[in-house]
This record gives C-alpha cells, structure tokens and sequence, in this order.
C-alpha cells in the first residue's frame, strides 16, 4: 500500500491535497441546498456534507464555512430560518455541479442552470423539483467548530417528498430507485448500485 | 410524489421511522472504526458517520452517542487519543455489518468476525488488514450536540495508507478501483459506479 505521512500531507500542493482529503473520508451525500433571501432571491446550491444526526427528532446537518462560497446559502437560512435538502439524481449532475460557480448574490443559479424551484405546502423556500427526494427543514442550531472555523448547522425535518417507489414497507428509501447519485472527493459523481440488505446483527 | 409530514414522522413506529430517517439524508460512508483499550483489548465497530471536515488541517469527524453502542470505540479512543478509520470493500461487508453486534467489552469483533487487526509504523490503534484505505487518526476535539445527547468526534489525519492503484495523479482517491462501499441507510449497502468527474464550475 501507499503510505502518506502526516507530514508528506502537510507539504502536498493545495489541489492535491484538497483531491486527497476530500476523497479519503468516503462517499458522500449529493444535496442541493434550496434557499431564500429577504429580497425573494432564490438561490440553489450543491452540498457534500448532509448528513443523518438523529431520528428522534429528526435531525440532520452539514457543515459549511463562513464567508465563503456558497455564501448565500447559509445567510439566507438564519434569516429565513428555513431550506430545502434535495437529493441529486444522476440526470441532473451536470446542473447540480455549476452551481457550485461563483455567481453574484443576485443571480439565481436555478435560472443559470435551468434547475426549476417548486413551492409546496406553504414551505417558505423552494424546493428542487427535478429531485426524486426532497426534504423540508428548520434551522434548529449553529454549532461553531473552532478547529478550522466551519460551522455545523443543523435542522429538524419538517417534511419529506419522495418519489413513491422508492418508499419501501419497512420506511427505508432504496435511493437507487431515484437514482440517487453519491459524490467520490470534490467533483466525482457516483451511482451506487444496491448489494445487500442485513438484518439486525447479534451476537454470534 | 409521496408527502410524509413532520406530524405523521412524530408518530412513526420506531424501526420504520429509524429507516426513513436514517436513510434520507443520502448515500453515507462505510468505515470501520478500530481501536485498543487501557488492558490492550482490541475493538472494531461499523459507522456510517464519518465525514470530512476540511483539509488544512486534515481533519475528519464522526457521530457517535454516549452510553450506546458501539460504546467500547468512544472511550477507547478517549483513553488512548489515537484510532483508525478503515474503508469496507465489498468483499468484506459481510464481516463488517457483525461487528454492529452487542458483543461484551472484553470480546474483540476482529476474533469474532474474521476481520484482521495489523499495526503499522508505530501508531497505536488497529488497522483493519482488508481495508483498501485505512486513515491513522488523532482525536482533537469532542463537540457536543445538544439537541440530542450526540457527540461529533472531530480527528486530525496522522498518517493515509491506500492501495496504490487507487491513488490519481492530483491526489484523487478514485474509491471504486478499491471496491469502497457505501451505506444507505441503517442496513443498506451499496457499491457505487463512477459516473463522471467535472472540472472546476465557473459562472457561465
């Protein structure tokens, strides 16, 4: 096997090193961030970093930095207090990744990318309504990371919208069935294929 | 689409609701976590939490809840300050999903499983012998979540050990050529193919 040394990952060239890191912790969520501003300017935005804190409430989060693209999203939900987490299926990665472009403040990256927002329900922000699998959010709590100034924002679910097939008897969403895409690093898009349910593991 | 109301989540039974939830949030990352007691015993157990934080410092996080299993890994990893994070290839999930077992705090799930620990360069955690991308890790900071009695265990990245093929020439880790698996919910897993990798997304 290759071995990187702590101080080898020190010295590697930024882009290098940022494939690397970003890679190394494993396939990640591919969301797109659906939020509003006070102005009513919609903005849509591609995340990695959704992840599953707790059913009971329902809690998620993702981590994002201050000051730093995408710098609306964050802005817009703690003035709002609400977003969307919309899930990216694989005919829609090419729209999903330019919204990761740095496009001013008062541009909608649905319009650039020709994604289209959905309202529902009186849901204050919009939704992604190319996604087979679109969740409703509340800002419950900011956790601040001081060890390299992110921030940790987590939302209770509010609703959920999904595709009815891939909802399963048992609760489980077989995201394969929405085609549900999975991200490889910073740019890589994945389609996970399913290869087996376990059961409950006991002692043995 | 079906519409699933944060009321009608309330009200879910347990597993059904731990399905939805755990599996909406996305695709997750598949690791095995190892770790050594005070008394040398050696522990392994499944996460789908880890996620990366950032990379200068390279720094990677995970979820786990105190008084819950796996409850060995946590306090190991406080009594000792070091762990390891190894990816599960889908020859061996099998082996991996047991480790999720209650087993005693005295009994390994490398002995029970199958699975092998191996020691490398000094670094005082297991590494699991059949992982294609094993991290070294350092704990640094524990943040705790209140809203539900979790805590996020962020880690700095000490040394990478990856199986040379998989590494690119811009620091990629191209996970599917080590056969990396990923999670889909509580029990769900899933191999993902590569679909694409985009360049850097700019306004257009």
């Amino acid at each position: 096997m290759k071995h990187i040394s702590r101080p080898e990952i020190d010295a590697l060239e930024k882009v290098y090193k940022l494939n690397l890191i970003n890679s190394c912790s494993g396939y990640k969520s591919a969301n797109l961030i659906g939020t509003i501003s006070d102005n009513g300017l919609e903005n849509v935005a591609i995340f990695s970093s959704v992840i599953h804190m707790g059913s009971s409430p329902p809690l998620l989060g993702f981590v994002t930095r201050l000051n730093e693209k995408p710098k609306d999203t964050f802005s817009n939900i703690k003035a709002s207090g609400f977003y969307t987490i919309n899930h990216i299926s694989s005919d829609i990665i090419d729209q999903a990744h330019q919204t990761a472009a740095n496009y001013n403040s008062e541009v909608s990256e649905f319009e650039k990318t020709g994604l289209n927002p959905i309202y529902k329900d009186g849901f204050v922000a919009p939704f992604v309504a190319e996604s087979p699998l679109q969740i409703a959010m509340k800002l419950v709590e900011e956790v601040h990371i001081k060890r390299n100034n992110t921030i940790l924002v987590l939302g209770e679910i509010q609703a959920i919208y999904v595709k009815e097939d891939m909802l399963q008897i048992d609760g489980y969403l077989d995201l394969s069935l929405g085609h549900v895409t999975s991200i490889n690093g910073v740019d890589g898009y994945s389609l996970p294929k399913p290869l087996e349910r376990f059961e409950y593991a006991r002692p043995k």
